[in-house]
């Protein structure tokens, strides 16, 4: 398939998505042309706040093809990704990312991707969200037990 | 439980989760000082490259609770929120965020945090994935659906 067949079918996935009770929002990863797994919002539908289409498509084509690297892989967006997203864009390594519609698209129809934007880029005393850093000291034993650990996989 | 209680708590998962195979990332999400539901990294053990401790947490606490609205509740991370954990944070409604180790002390582990949050910054055309913005026009067709639909839940 080409990339905009690909975009096409991200697209006819976030509309039929609407019908069906979800968010507007539809998602494709392809290799080769070829689709390994499609995702759709499912946030209200599923009681998931993390279940947007990216991510969705994300994890099912990880689990398709039983592994957490999706290197090979790009991934076709309805619209543009959120931050939490795009985080997960980067985190399995997919190799491109086009997007139809933009953040502000999203922002117009109700969607709160550009504070979010905004809020990443503050640092943590400077955000909406009270963030608090507590017990530095005491979580370091984890990344001790990590680094001490011969076998563990990194990513 | 007391705040200090809560962030043991999972510092705890974090440390045993090393042991047990996971990455060295625990949370917990407390309402009214109890424990709703807890998570650790998955990434590898899973093959799932979005199961963060923090994403896990909130997937597992939504699900109990039966809403994707959490608004009420607290996370105590055992470590800062990579961006994708922290832009599900905002999606989630959580009220607070309470985190032990630092984004530098994730980056020191060999936890790429530190650059998804500096390409989260730039502009699209800017980042080191490669990103193209196509069929703007047809994308917007899933949101006039949105918009058209009467009982659509906002969030």
């Amino acid at each position: 398939m080409t990339r905009d067949e690909l975009m096409k079918e991200a697209i006819g996935l976030s509309v039929r998505n609407v019908a069906e009770g979800g968010g507007p929002f539809g998602a494709v990863i392809a290799r080769d042309g070829e689709i390994i797994a499609t995702g759709v919002n499912r946030v209200t539908a599923d009681n998931d706040p993390t279940a947007h289409a990216e991510v969705s498509a994300i994890r099912a084509a990880a689990r398709k093809l039983g592994t957490f690297d999706l290197s090979g892989c790009e991934i076709y967006a309805s619209c543009e990704p959120c931050p939490m997203c795009l985080g997960a864009i980067y985190w399995a390594r997919l190799d491109r990312l086009f997007y139809g519609g933009t953040s502000q698209d999203a922002e117009s129809a109700g969607f709160g991707d550009a504070f979010i934007y905004g809020e990443l880029a503050l640092k943590p005393e400077e955000r909406a969200l009270p963030s608090e850093n507590i017990m530095r000291k005491e979580a370091q034993e984890a990344f001790l037990a990590w680094n001490g650990k011969e076998d563990r996989i990194k990513y």
